[in-house]
């Protein structure tokens, strides 16, 4: 037996065409383009090579994107002063800010002062208050995605038993809320699933323990190889949120994720690849969440 | 063995012995007493109930507190502007809507229409929100009841497991999110449990499952006996948010918690009864959200 492979790349391909021609009957209809601004701040590469796949993906949607970027000497009060004018300018649909911001900043009040309906990493405090009340929100990007891939490839959870590895409140919680909640309510997004969260003081044997009963494991932890073929029930579906920069036994640098790829592979029932399976999901999600923040927002001047 | 009970009226005793001292000091300062409002709208007589006790309660510990009732007839638009005359009012700390209200009305609505800083239920978004990205915050009352039952009786809940049964947003959510999170946080109410959330769609034989692998159980469905001794490891922690009215063998009506009692205590290792536990509880710590709703005003004004 094989997984079947989630890949999470044809399928990001597969929702931006529908987001493609979503967008050119939105602008047929006479509305302008949906707009993106992405804040980049410091010169850490990676956060360069991921605003670039989004501003690169925006484009190919049809959304006007563009990159702001500064200096890494930019002040909070300076960073946040840039968001609010972007909050004002109606020419903008949706903002977000390329985390990690440097360290003399607060995470969490830049994450606040986007207006949450620009907000399309949905990490202001009402997105994030909404999507825990079961209300249509903005979902965070990552957390969306393993819940639309569930969906696309029918992966049934109703009733079934899930584990969420990771607590972080970006991908994990998020991940958790939504899988757990109840299918009936205005987000559409319930999933109805009986949730396990575990994490960094779940002991081994008990992470075990939960694995090998879960229907769907859903592991965001950075921790190469965590997941053992040994942790896998036979047929079970595996997201795999990690993603980690390695060095192989030939000197190469890779990128694996949090899943022993190979031997767990001939054990699930179906499992996401690393790269190429949240990963470009993730970017495709954050088009979609572009594209909503400017149509509520034009709905709500008209 | 018999299961030591977590004598929840005694707690909540203690804790309004402590609160009363605090409210003294704090009027020593020169400051006046924190003030509740409780509105009920209809004639709903467990409704009226709650609130008396509530109000009761906070007399006891020395907060100026007042009920105002309304007729079923009042409209959701009438009750929001009654709610912003609150908001307005400075002489006023904390506001509560007792609920159920009206089908007329949205609860939600409702329950944003109070300010945040007055909203001692914790009901509001924004304090949803906090509460789900472990911030300080106002949280719901019987969610921050079980908590302070753990913490004060000594619970240990690090790297343990525990199972929450029943997904409502003002009870299992929050105790499922204080329960996972991280007890470095500043919200001081990380529990770092590994928790499993179970609800009306979790299998019988799965909620068996994880209720007998269980450490902690905290049980909040309204079913009467649904905790059976054969569910639960021995020595385990109960915590039974449950209760319901039913009439027993002999045509008396009584109070009854999910927890099969007599049979669950030969086997647990602590147990909150009812009535008596859970719920005299959730007074206590009501009051001590309108406490610090009153403290947190008055830091912002100064």
């Amino acid at each position: 037996m094989t997984a079947q492979v989630l890949d999470g790349k044809a399928l990001a391909k597969e929702i931006k065409e529908e987001l493609k021609l979503k967008i050119q009957n939105w602008i047929s209809l006479g509305h302008r383009a949906p707009s993106l601004r992405c804040i980049i701040v410091g010169d850490d590469p990676a956060s360069h090579t991921y605003v670039k796949n989004k501003v690169e993906a925006a484009k190919y949607v049809g959304i006007d994107a563009k990159t702001i970027k500064y200096e890494d000497t930019l002040t909070e009060e300076e960073l946040i002063k840039a968001i609010e004018e972007l909050n004002a300018d109606a020419s903008v649909d949706g903002i977000l800010v390329q985390l990690p911001v440097p360290e003399t900043m607060s995470e969490r009040k830049v994450c606040n002062a986007v207006t949450p309906k620009k907000d399309v990493d949905g990490f202001h405090i009402i997105n994030v208050g909404q999507l825990c009340l079961d209300m249509p929100t903005i979902v965070p990007a990552t957390a969306l995605a393993v819940i639309e891939m569930l969906k696309r490839f029918k992966i049934d959870t109703f009733g079934r038993n899930a584990v969420v590895i990771g607590r972080s409140k970006n991908v994990g919680m998020p991940i958790a809320m939504m899988l757990h909640s109840d299918n009936r309510h205005d987000s559409g997004l319930g999933m109805d699933a009986t949730v396990t969260i575990c994490h960094r003081y779940t002991p081994k044997e008990k992470l075990d323990f939960y694995c090998r009963n879960a229907d769907i494991i859903i592991t965001a932890t950075g921790i190469p190889s965590l997941i053992k073929a040994d942790m896998v029930r036979p047929g079970a579906t595996i997201i795999d949120v990690g993603i980690t920069r390695i060095t192989d036994e030939n000197g190469k640098t890779k990128l694996v994720g949090d899943v022993d790829y190979n031997e767990v592979s001939k054990i699930a029932g179906a499992l996401t690849p690393v790269p190429g399976g949240v990963g470009p999901m993730t970017v495709a999600m954050l088009m979609h969440n572009t594209f909503q923040a400017a149509r509520t927002l034009r709905e709500n001047t008209n």
